[in-house]
């Protein structure tokens, strides 16, 4: 495949974290059937995003797409993914890289993170109502 | 009012951090009159849980729910939320607190995800067959 999108998080200590990553990522994969998708993490967790970039240019992917999976834009957006990206294309001069705004700037997934809240209380308020 | 809808988040030094997170408050609180919807934060920004929990049970909230918005399950929500949790159930044993899953790991949030990372490929394809 020459092109990929990766998924990029935090990681984290517990392999417990990454679980809904993973299902973001086959959701997204079944959805793009010619696109090679993947997760890469910014620490504690592999593959890191440099050495996950540098073996989808060794394999021949042209063109990167980088999806922050995030919910805000700190420091981890803001200076991290930029020096990321800065070393990246320096040392891959051929690869096409672009990246996306973070997952959670977008209406439509706060919409849903909306949704969910409500439906939090509502929860609340039916078991409170059947007792 | 005397329901409480917290939404907890991680913290960032950078105060645009926040953005999705007040957006995410305000949609909430819009399709919830009846009830107080805040933000409260792990660290590095203000509110910390315990002292706005202790805000709302002195204002006469009797019901808290909690609803942790973090993408996945690690450290935070593994052990600092529980024993944040611990110590606010001690300190206000009259207060009810409820604690939602985290908002990363529902479905329909899930969706929205995979449907922006779908987009975000279709979006460089797009730019690329008009160029």
């Amino acid at each position: 495949m020459k092109r990929a999108l990766v998924l990029f998080a935090h990681g984290a200590r517990a392999s417990s974290w990454a679980a809904p990553f993973e299902r973001l990522r086959d959701l997204t994969q079944g959805r793009l059937p010619e696109c090679a998708v993947s997760l890469a993490f910014l620490e504690l967790m592999e593959p890191r995003l440099p050495q996950h970039v540098a073996a989808l240019a060794a394999a021949g992917v042209l063109d990167v797409t980088v999806v922050p999976v995030f919910l805000g834009q700190g420091g981890h957006l803001l200076r991290d993914l930029p020096a990321l990206i800065d070393g990246l294309r320096a040392a891959h001069p051929d690869l096409n890289i672009k990246v996306a705004g973070a997952v959670g700037e977008d209406p439509q997934v706060l919409a849903a993170m909306a949704d969910y809240c409500v439906n939090a209380l509502d929860r609340e308020a039916k078991l409170a109502g059947s007792a």
